[in-house]
């Protein structure tokens, strides 16, 4: 097949941008805007996958995922087992790949295993990808980089289109695997009937809202640049988060500790009474992913209980919520939507706030000791 | 159906030991022996689970299997689905309770769901076996409490067997939850066929050497506490292991949070190339548990990396494993035993150590801060 990504030379350059993990932060509600509207069918509240095209009827057919990848796009993976699982009814399980690639996993009939790795050369994922295809299991590759190890060898490809990432960190790489794995559930979901068109179109609405949101999160930069200077001097932060966000509460940890070196460990918020609250202190901050979802009750008595222990705490909320303000010491507002499209949106100020992090902290943000950033050993 | 767990009074006292916590680490390997002693079938390789004996057809009957628990039991949860699926081929998921209770997660039919619960009153735990049964999936508790809400509720119950747990951090009840786990895939691998006898046999002799093999650590005791003067000041830890040392990797670091109040995160050894190991430096020490098992290998290369960034290392490692000496700067000697049965051994050195790290930073070791025995709230 044809691999039709381009990138130009000049997406490989500063472009007056400080450092490539800011620059690439900035560029994320464009190439989300580029992509919902290459693929996103609005009137059919779906989506057309231009290079799945001769393989539909079988995607459609397939009775569970495994959602396989390392680090970041682990991440990405826990949030797709949601979108998955809620919007298409299909049970989805995730594996860490280094951790699958030696097991004596059994793969049942009907199964799809998605590998995810922006540069599509993940080592860990490549051999766990083989050792599917092994078995005869069809293996969907969502890369970035065209022409990749795991592109060519996986049966089909999706890709990411982030354009090229250059920080070490990565922040639209993980945006786009996200909407890709939205864009797959929801045309899962269409296909399946498990979303009536009006449903898909409801969503459709909500993501093709998400860049101008995405741009209301940037804008407000200057805010999380004040947070920044609050907190970049503790060396051990909490972030938590429910369901869509809990995943984003491990990616908001992971940035923190890739570049600005913090020790900083994600927890769905339910799990810190079996444990991580006994850490809690005045100098032990936590961040809390609490946009007003469904869960946003449950997830406030979470918070409440660090509260009471003197954590301080800073709270990526729903714009409009007043009360939140009352319970915790800092809130960094996030524009409404779809509780299944939170994700695009919460991690944006968890990228900005561990860049202005690592800048006070005088650390090289784009070149971070002691990583690579496409990871081709074991 | 009359449940015979019996409890004595002096059971519950402390019997000449400083903490519940010590005693009941103590106890393990007494545990350990009786249970085998009551339900290990050597001669044939396989076990007797007199409480399932009614619905033993059904059990082996079972396609696929869900283990769902927080915090410690969670992590046994996950050595669980190791367990399962090398020695029995069936396929095993494992779920945080308190993200499964609120998924729209679809049963498929086949699954049953084992609920893990020390207190069998777990507020999240119960809440997600609930949903499971309104949705006609078969229920098993795994729980030590006998008469508890868990144990009442689901279809079948599998106890413990550890005897009263006092110490707020959880110890013996997890080796029990391990053991139990074990025993289970025992006797599925045997009954479903995946396990010759001559193999179910090797399990069982591996099994009855497990008391005097933890006999021999608890032993060696004094080496820990020559350890843990040594590392107690630092404040932050990374543990990190593979395969069925995964879960250990993550119930040691959270034994070190629950009762020292240090910041200790756990890790798959390999996933520390993904970011973790930004964060090395000697101030950072790292602990791997690094059995010589099939993994051994692979391991060392990532345990090299860390030593490379200079970051300290404790290992435990296999008795007679004189080469990691030179590679880490201290070494924790545990006996040989099978892959499948590490769990059962290199767990214990981490439970003491966490135990005298707490002692020396002057921390109440059965009842830590802000933590309560059984989290009965959501």
């Amino acid at each position: 097949p044809v691999d039709t990504v381009q990138w130009s030379a000049e997406e490989a350059e500063l472009g007056g941008f400080p450092h490539y993990m800011l620059k690439e932060i900035h560029e994320q509600p464009g190439r989300v805007a580029d992509e919902l509207r290459r693929v996103l069918r609005s009137e059919e509240g779906t989506v057309e996958f231009d290079s799945l095209a001769p393989h539909l009827d079988e995607l459609a057919s397939m009775r569970r995922f495994i959602l396989v990848a390392c680090g970041t796009s682990w991440h990405a993976a826990l949030a797709g087992e949601y979108l998955i699982e809620n919007l298409a009814g299909l049970p989805v399980e995730v594996e860490c790949a280094s951790e699958m690639r030696y097991r004596q996993r059994p793969f049942e009939e009907g199964t799809l295993v998605i590998a995810i790795s922006q540069s599509g050369e993940t080592a860990d994922t490549l051999a766990a990808t083989r050792l599917a295809r092994q078995q005869k299991v069809r293996t969907l590759a969502l890369v970035n980089v065209v022409g990749s190890t795991l592109a060519r060898e996986a049966d089909w490809t999706l890709y990411m289109r982030a354009g090229p990432e250059i920080g070490v960190a990565s922040t639209k790489a993980f945006t786009m695997q996200l909407l890709q794995l939205t864009l797959l559930a929801l045309w899962l979901g269409r296909r399946r009937g498990t979303l009536s068109r009006s449903e898909g179109r409801r969503i459709a609405r909500a993501l093709k809202a998400i860049p101008s949101r995405m741009q209301r999160i940037l804008a407000a930069e200057s805010r999380i640049v004040r947070l920044a200077k609050k907190y970049y001097r503790f060396t051990d932060f909490l972030y938590m988060g429910r369901q869509y966000n809990f995943p984003i509460a491990l990616e908001g940890a992971l940035k923190l500790k890739e570049i600005s070196y913090i020790h900083a460990e994600g927890y769905p918020s339910a799990e810190m009474k079996h444990g991580p609250i006994a850490l809690i202190s005045p100098e032990f901050p936590s961040v809390f992913v609490i946009p007003r979802d469904a869960l946003y009750e449950k997830n406030l008595s979470n918070l409440e209980e660090i509260k009471a222990r003197n954590g301080p705490i800073i709270a990526i909320a729903t714009a409009g919520d007043r009360e939140i303000r009352k319970k915790v010491d800092d809130v960094i507002y996030i524009p409404p939507t779809l509780d299944c499209l939170q994700p695009l949106l919460t991690v944006l100020p968890l990228q900005l706030f561990a860049y202005h992090v690592a800048l006070l902290r005088g650390c090289d943000v784009d070149k971070p000791r002691n990583l690579a950033k496409s990871v081709t050993v074991e």
